[in-house]
């Protein structure tokens, strides 16, 4: 096992949560400060905290503190990695499911001919 | 939270182990027994099947026993809907990483025109 499969473990598992979607929902339209994110959710804020943690553990997200202002912003390599493993999942399943369907018409077409 | 956001949690905490997305990748090329898909694993069988459980009760994949072998093959639904979360949020995080491009290219232009 890779360093590939552990951060899709933490990815896959940062993603497993409705809090955390909707934190990289709001970032994917840009950066936006800790107050600001945690605005949608009635969650006490070291709940809220700890959410961002996973994030960031994950890779998913990076934070800053300027000031008194800590600031998130997407950190967009995790999230397309964990796009690939997904896609080449689909894509195999289609070209599978096509292939099936040639195959049931060629039958088809076979049998036309008797 | 509807129910879409509560498969969404199930299915990428499925995801986010290595043993359950190696049988996914297996059984996206066809079904397989549980025999053949516990093989690469070095692994106590009730072990084995806790992860094909948890596959199961994400809707990422169906089995069937048949006699004394049980099948399992893929159910694409549930993946789909990973597939379509996470490709909406690259998606957005593309279209405005092009803006942010236009604009600076944009002021460059602006910048020549002095």
């Amino acid at each position: 096992m890779g360093n590939n499969h552990e951060n899709l473990n933490t990815v896959f598992q940062a993603l497993a949560d409705p809090t955390r979607r909707a934190v990289i929902q709001h970032l994917i339209s840009g950066p936006a400060s800790i107050t600001e994110l945690a605005k949608p959710f009635e969650m006490a804020l070291p709940s809220f905290m700890k959410h961002i943690g996973v994030l960031e553990d994950a890779g998913l997200i990076r934070s800053k503190k300027i000031g008194r202002v800590r600031t998130c912003e997407i950190k967009p390599k995790q999230l397309t990695a964990a796009e690939t493993w997904i896609n080449e999942q689909t894509a195999q399943w289609e070209g599978r499911m096509a292939r099936m369907a040639s195959f049931v018409e060629a039958l088809g077409a076979e049998g036309q001919d008797d």
